[in-house]
C-alpha cells in the first residue's frame, strides 16, 4: 500500500487514522489503555535500515518481475518520522470507540503505522485490562504475575509483566521484567527443590538454611496437609532464629479446602502471621469465588491465564482512515457494513470525559475542528435513539487525548510505571462500581456528539446512494 | 533456588530435568514440536551480564536485607553453560508426557532454563500444530499468516509467524518476519486504499497503475457485490495492458454466500483464473465449514484465531525434576499428586517410536539406562491395564529425542526453515488419518516402557507410605 500511494504521487497526502477498539474485553465494562510507551519508543526509531531495504530490493511478484522500483527504496531510506500523534495516556480506563491514539501525517507514514501500533496498545491494554480484573478480585491482597513460561513468546512475557503491574499486579516473577522496568520481583521455589533432597522436610530446612529471610514454602509436593506440618516444623526453628515463616503456597488441589485448613494449622501452632499463598491457573472469576467462599488466602499467583488472557486473548482493535486532505479541505472517510457497529467514525476526533463529584459520567467523541457547544448531545454509535444532554454547568470534563508528536517531533514525557499504576487506580475509583463488575456490568455510556453524529448519517447515506 | 541450591552447596549436582506436556492443545490427536533453534539461540548466549548482575545485587527481602550474597554473583559472573541437552527435532509430532526437550547438568543451570525454555517451547509448538490444523482443514488451498497486529507483543507475532510457517502456512504478511526467517511475505491492501480514494472503482484503476503485477483488490469497503463489478472493469483494463487480475478479497460477511457469488460474477466475465481470499477470524472449524460447503475461497488469509490460538492460547507445558546423582548413583524422582495425569515420570527418559508401513503405531517412553528388549510392552501412564506389546520383527522404529549439546557445546546443526516445514508435512502423512481429526481425534499410543512403569509405580507406593 505504501509503494501504492507512492507510485500514484499522493504518499504526502495529509490524513488521519484512528485507532480504536469495538468491545470491551472479557465482556467487561471497562479497558485499561495501556502501550503507549512501546509505542513511543517504536515511532522514535521509525526508519528503514540498510538491511530492511535490501530486503524489499529482493521482493518479486509473481510473475517474477521486483516488486518495488528503486526510487520508492530510495524514497524509504529517507523517509523519517514527520507525524503528529495524540494519544490517550496509558493508565486511563478507555470504552469502545474511543480513539486511543490519533495520527495525522502524510498517508504513507500513517498507513505504515497500522500494524506494530495495533500490535502494541491490543496486547498490553488486554493484559492490564485483565490484571485490573484480577486484582479487583482480589480486593486489598497482594497479587503476583507468574506468566513468563505461558506467555506468548519472551517479549509477550516481558510486556505482560509490565501491562499486569500497570494493571494492579504487585510483582512479577520474571527477574528480567524487573531488571528492564524496575517491577518488584517476588517468587517462591518450585517443586523440584522439594524434589531435589531426601524428603520434604529436609528440603524446607535446607532453603530455610540457605534463605532465612525468604521462606515460602511450596507445600503441596506430596501431601498439602503434611507439608503443612513440615512447614511449621522449620518455622519453628525459623522462630528461633529470631526469623519467620512468611508464608506457604498451594499450588494444586481445592484450594478454598486447603487454604482454610492450612490456616488452621498454622493458627493453632502460632503461625497467625505466616501468608497463604495460591497458584493454579487462576483467573478473576476464580479469584472472586475463592473470596466469596471466605477461603484464607492472603496472596495470589497468577500466570497462564492472566499473561495470555485466556478467555480472551485479542483486543479486536483496528486502525482506520478517519480522513483525508484534498485542497486545504478535509475529506471524512467512512467504511461501511452491513452491521452499524464496523462501520468507523469519521473526522479529527477528540474524547472529552464528563465528571460529576469525581464520577465518571459520560464521554464525547467530538470533531476537534467543530467545538462542541456548552450543553452537548451524546448520540449513541449503535442506537441513534439514545441520546444524552449534558449539563454542563453541574458537571466537570477534560479532554483525553494529549499531544505525544508534532511533525515528528516527541511532545510527551511518559510518566514512571508506578505513577501509570496509580493512575489505574485513580482512574478505576471514578468508574461506577457497576460499570467495575466482573459479570454482566452496566454499560458506560460513549456517545458520539450530534454534529458529528449527524455528519456521520450524511456519509453513511451519501454513500448508500452511490451504490 | 538457584541462590538457594548455591548455599546449601548443591548447585553442581547433576540433575536431569524433562520438558513436557500433559494434553495435546484444541482438543486435538498431536501436536507440532517447534521453538528448539530459539531455545539453542538462548543456550549458546545463556550468561549474565554485568548489569544483570548489578540488578540482582540491588534486589532485598521483605526485612531490607540483600537478598544474595556477593559472592553468590560473583559465581553467576563467572558461570557457563555447561548441560547436555537432548531434545525432539522441530516440526516433529509429539504427543502427551513425551519429553520434548530434556537437560542434563548441574542442578542450578538446569533449573535456571525453566521459565525460558517453556516459554519458548510451549507458545511456539501451539502455533505451529494451530497452523498445521488450519492448512489440514484448507487442504491444498494457500493460507496466509495475517497476525501481526493482533499478536501478543511484536516478538510474539514473529516467533507466531515462524512456527505457522514451519505448520504449513504459505506466506506471512509481517515483513520483518520475511526478512529475518526468510518466510514468504505476501498481502493486500487493506480498506484504507479504497478509503483514501473518491470511490471505490478509482482507488482500484489507481492501484492497478501503480502496481499491475499485483493486483488482489479488497471488494467489501461498501458493498461486496459492487466492488467485484468494480474490480472486473479495472480486471479488464489490466487485460488488456497483458495484466491479470491475480485475486478479489473478501473481508466480511457471509464467505460461504459472497464467495459463490463473487465467483460467478468472475467467471461469467471470463475472469476464472481469478483467485478468491477470504479473511475475518478464520481458524480450523470455519475453514473446515466453508470448505463442507463448497465455498468458492482458494486462498486464505487467517490472523488473530491463529497467531493467538485463540481457543487455547497456551499450552501446558512443564519442566520437572526426573533424576538427580546421588554419589555415583542416579536417583529418580517423581512429584505426587491428586491426579495420576499430574505425576510425573521418572528417570532419563529417551521415546522410542513404531512404524509399520509407513504409518506411526505407537510412542514408548523408556529409559536410556534400561534399554528395552526386542518386544517391548507398553503401558498407558494414565491407566495402567491399557498395555501394549510390541512385534517388534515387524516394525521399524527410531529414537526421537537426539543430542543437542554435550557439556554445553554445541553438536546439533538446526535445518532450514523450509525443511523443518516439509518435516512437518511429512510426519502428518504418517500420522494416521484418526490422530488428525480436528475433532474428537482418535488418541494416539503412547505407553511407558514396562520397566519404567514398574519404576514409578514403586517410588508412588514408596512416597505413599512414608506419608
Amino acid at each position: 500500500m505504501a509503494y501504492g500511494y507512492w507510485k500514484q504521487g499522493i504518499a504526502d497526502r495529509l490524513s488521519v487514522f484512528n485507532l480504536f477498539f469495538r468491545d470491551n474485553p472479557f465482556n467487561g465494562g471497562y479497558t485499561v489503555c495501556c502501550g503507549l510507551d512501546y509505542a513511543i519508543e517504536f515511532l522514535e526509531n521509525f526508519k528503514y535500515s540498510k538491511e530492511d531495504l535490501e530486503f524489499l530490493s529482493g521482493l518479486t511478484n509473481d510473475n517474477g518481475s521486483p516488486m518495488f522500483d528503486s526510487q520508492f527504496l530510495e524514497y524509504l531510506s529517507e523517509m523519517r518520522f514527520r507525524c503528529s500523534v495524540d494519544a490517550i495516556p496509558e493508565g486511563r480506563v478507555v470504552f469502545p470507540n474511543e480513539p486511543l491514539i490519533r495520527v495525522q501525517g502524510p498517508i504513507i507514514q500513517a498507513q505504515l503505522l497500522e500494524s506494530p501500533l495495533l500490535n502494541m496498545i491490543n496486547y498490553q491494554s488486554l493484559i492490564a485490562t485483565k490484571a485490573s480484573r484480577v486484582c479487583g478480585a482480589a480486593g486489598s491482597d497482594r497479587v503476583l504475575e507468574f506468566g513468563l513460561r505461558r506467555a506468548q513468546g519472551i517479549d509477550g512475557a516481558l510486556c505482560a509483566s509490565r501491562a499486569a503491574y500497570i494493571g494492579g499486579c504487585h510483582a512479577t516473577s520474571n527477574v528480567l521484567a524487573g531488571k528492564l522496568f524496575n517491577i518488584p520481583v517476588a517468587g517462591t521455589h518450585a517443586h523440584s527443590w522439594v524434589m531435589a533432597f531426601d524428603g520434604e522436610l529436609e528440603a524446607f530446612k535446607s532453603y530455610a538454611r540457605a534463605l532465612p529471610d525468604n521462606c515460602i514454602f511450596l507445600i503441596d509436593t506430596y501431601d498439602t496437609i503434611q507439608g503443612a506440618k513440615n512447614a511449621i516444623e522449620v518455622g519453628k526453628i525459623l522462630k528461633a532464629q529470631g526469623k519467620s515463616l512468611i508464608g506457604v503456597r498451594i499450588d494444586s488441589g481445592d484450594l478454598a479446602y486447603f487454604s482454610t485448613k492450612v490456616r488452621e494449622i498454622l493458627d493453632s501452632n502460632g503461625f497467625e502471621s505466616t501468608k497463604i499463598v495460591v497458584s493454579n491457573d487462576l483467573d478473576e472469576y476464580l479469584v472472586s469465588s475463592l473470596e466469596e467462599q471466605n477461603s484464607s488466602i492472603d496472596i495470589w499467583g497468577i500466570g497462564t491465564k492472566l499473561v495470555t488472557a485466556f478467555d480472551q486473548p485479542a483486543l479486536g482493535g483496528v486502525y482506520k482512515l478517519a480522513a483525508i486532505k484534498k485542497g486545504n479541505q478535509w475529506d471524512y472517510k467512512i467504511k461501511l457494513s452491513e452491521q452499524v457497529a464496523k462501520i468507523n467514525n469519521p473526522g479529527i476526533q477528540q474524547v472529552r470525559r464528563f465528571s460529576s463529584n469525581g464520577t465518571y459520567i459520560a464521554d464525547m467523541i467530538y470533531d476537534v475542528n467543530a467545538e462542541p457547544g456548552i450543553e452537548p448531545i451524546l448520540i449513541d454509535p449503535i442506537d441513534h435513539t439514545r441520546r444524552k444532554k449534558i449539563k454542563s454547568e453541574k458537571l466537570t470534563y477534560q479532554d483525553l487525548l494529549v499531544p505525544i508528536f508534532r511533525d515528528g517531533k516527541l511532545q510527551y514525557e511518559s510518566p514512571e510505571l508506578h505513577q501509570i499504576r496509580s493512575l489505574v487506580k485513580d482512574e478505576l475509583k471514578q468508574l461506577d462500581q457497576s460499570n467495575r463488575r466482573l459479570m454482566n456490568p452496566h454499560q458506560y455510556t460513549v456517545g458520539l456528539e450530534k454534529g458529528l453524529h449527524h455528519l456521520k448519517t450524511e456519509l453513511i447515506l451519501n454513500l448508500r446512494e452511490q451504490l
